[in-house]
């Protein structure tokens, strides 16, 4: 569930948005009669944004999508995604076959083939088998409409449930617009984009320059702070498409913030979601991290305790082991004074007011073991670290390490 | 077991290296009667080598012992061990109890405190007991000897097994020398020096200069390419400490080599027992990557694999899954050309003559899946990754991640 900006909660779907269609259907690239196929089509030629993986090696939906979005960043109609298989390390036919699944879909949506973009996640490796993509193209155009839980169903690979996420912008003067999003994570998540699909869209009228600004800056406050396992994969892809169909354009300093805000707002509700459904997940991490050297060095402290198999296990363990805590802050590569490192349990995701001083000075405090005790059994606990070098902050979300990821993760492929 | 320079197998134990004595005894740090306290003590005064951990926050054992040795590197007599507390994250009175621990050592030994180090392992931010301590110095005075079995074992936290390997080094003309070690590993192992403590001890004669540059060169072939979890620790530290008993100096460079095969052999021995040793360990895995822009390249990526939860938990669970290799090798931040990558899979350390290549200009190649998992089954498996860009390589060696290190490390202290 979400929180619009007026406050009110919003429930786990997405209501129409103006201008857009979409449908999820299962055309036998996974078992049984799961969901393994979306289409997101918008009548109108869209402005995309995209953000893409860092891995030295991409997915060939990537290497389409990024030459697609640069050289037609306002021409974009459909979006075409598929599950259960990564399409990468397949060489020049995969690239082929990313590109003949565009061309089947820009036949059945009336555009120019390099008016889509295609997104995959699954196995690595392993050819498209095109005749199923095939079906999945036409059997998702037959079905399209508004059900955005098909949709986001259809993208998941190991996530449990579909993740989506909706506000409505009230921008003043009576303009408002819609920005709703779907995503899919569970394991191999990372900062820098892990395996992460996201595709948001909105209603709103952006120039080429907006989109990819906005893009940028909600990704760098959400999708690029939530850590799973440390592994980025090869598909990571964030989408943001402005159809215009509300006729409402971000023409002030002022619309821009709003707009900026409940895009940022979404994207952390959908990347903090991809944690919460995490391989294995039993607890819902918030580190927090300040008094460093500079934010750059806080977001690496962050990251390196958020990644540590050993504060993770502890976690999965409800171990309060901060000794863990604090010898992953300093393997960091980042400065800390050893002397007056200090650091706090709190329960919840950073909004309580009760925190437990566990080390202060360097030293552990005269705590409690059971204070402790009792927040490490919370499913959502705040870590809050003090570097004692400077001002520097940055705030990173994680997840324990339990047997339940061994589990998934020693046998994916079987 | 451990080979010696002639070929032969030299049985899990130490003989008489002359001019040390060591012991380890029970003193209560650790429950019930397991060794927790251990001394290594020389006759004449050695010049002494060490290398510490890189973690930002240093154990106080470290941070005395590399004072010791700056200031009084060719006086060291004695070294005590204890297990069970790692004396880490413990203030001003965590030196202090290490400084007394020292003089204790000192008093029973007859030397200057100056001349004892310390080292400690186990919970960080807890202060040592000292009464314990001050049992542990009197019981393992008493008991000085022959039993570097004992002595091993003292040093132990979630160890299995003793980690023991020894050489005689022919010098030539008659003139020979020993080199024993001993160390302690399992969980938070990691390049730079991570959770591990190792002594080495020589009757070689070596000036200051040829200890610490042999040492160091002897590290970075073995403890620096060892990865179980990525985890670095507060207490890293590797001592040689050369007596001179066999009168025997190292007089030219062909002896300096020599020395320095002999000295880089036992290391890397106890360096990869400790990874076969590693929390809930069932594979060793090599990993070989050459083709790369430089060493340091080559370098990054096998320790990027190696640290891949995602590579670690498809070892446990023998799948083949090459593109977590792959992909991980893709986010090391080092250049790879993705149409020219090749991973090849073979049994045993790195010494087969069958490989079996899954990945040729970085697609599948149309090998047998039986084959592949028939490679997974092996307890030793070596991947090798070719980067297709230079001439850069690196070889890691690392562990699967299983069930057991979830178990053993979600409830390590309680």
């Amino acid at each position: 569930m979400v929180e619009n900006m007026s406050g009110q909660l919003v429930q786990p779907t997405i209501e129409r948005v103006a201008g857009f269609r979409v449908a999820g259907v299962h055309c036998g690239i996974k078992a049984d009669s799961q969901l393994d196929f979306a289409l997101i089509v918008s009548e109108q030629p869209c402005v995309t944004a995209g953000v893409f993986t860092k891995n030295e090696i991409k997915a060939a939906s990537v290497l389409l999508n990024a030459e697609r979005i640069n050289h037609n960043p306002d021409g974009i109609r459909a979006v075409a995604v598929n599950s259960g298989n990564a399409n990468a390390c397949t060489g020049r036919k995969g690239l082929q076959d990313a590109q003949v699944t565009a061309t089947w879909t820009a036949e059945q949506v009336d555009c120019r083939p390099e008016d889509v973009l295609v997104m995959s996640t699954g196995v690595i490796g392993v050819h498209l088998p095109m005749d199923k993509m095939r079906d999945g193209v036409n059997l998702a155009a037959s079905a399209l409409g508004d059900d955005w839980h098909a949709a986001a169903s259809a993208i998941m690979t190991t996530d449990v449930y579909p993740k989506l996420a909706e506000v409505t912008v009230d921008l003043g003067g009576g303009q408002s617009v819609q920005i709703a999003g779907i995503a899919k994570g569970a394991g191999m998540i990372a900062p820098d984009m892990a395996t992460m699909l996201s595709v948001i869209v909105t209603d709103a009228a952006l120039t080429v320059e907006q989109a990819q600004a906005a893009l940028r800056s909600a990704a760098d406050v959400s999708y690029n702070r939530i850590v799973v396992d440390g592994d980025s994969s090869t598909n990571d892809t964030v989408l943001l498409l402005a159809n215009g169909a509300s006729q409402v354009a971000i023409s002030s300093p002022e619309q821009m913030a709003t707009f900026q805000a409940a895009l940022d707002a979404v994207s952390m509700k959908l990347a903090q979601e991809i944690v919460r459904n995490g391989e294995g997940v039993t607890k819902f991490i918030t580190v927090q991290v300040h008094g460093a050297a500079s934010d750059e060095d806080a977001h690496r402290i962050a990251n390196t305790i958020a990644t540590s198999p050993l504060v993770k296990t502890a976690f999965a363990g409800e171990d309060a082991n901060w000794g863990r805590i604090v010898a992953a802050a300093g393997r960091a590569s980042a400065r800390l004074d050893a002397d007056r490192v200090a650091l706090w349990f709190s329960p919840g995701s950073g909004d309580s007011d009760y925190r437990l001083q566990l080390v202060a000075g360097g030293e552990r405090t005269d705590y409690q073991e059971d204070d402790a005790a009792a927040i490490m059994r919370e499913a959502d606990i705040t870590v809050t670290l003090d570097c004692g070098v400077g001002v520097g902050s940055a705030v990173v979300w994680t997840c324990d390490l339990s047997h339940e990821y061994v589990s998934i993760n020693a046998d994916y492929r079987s």
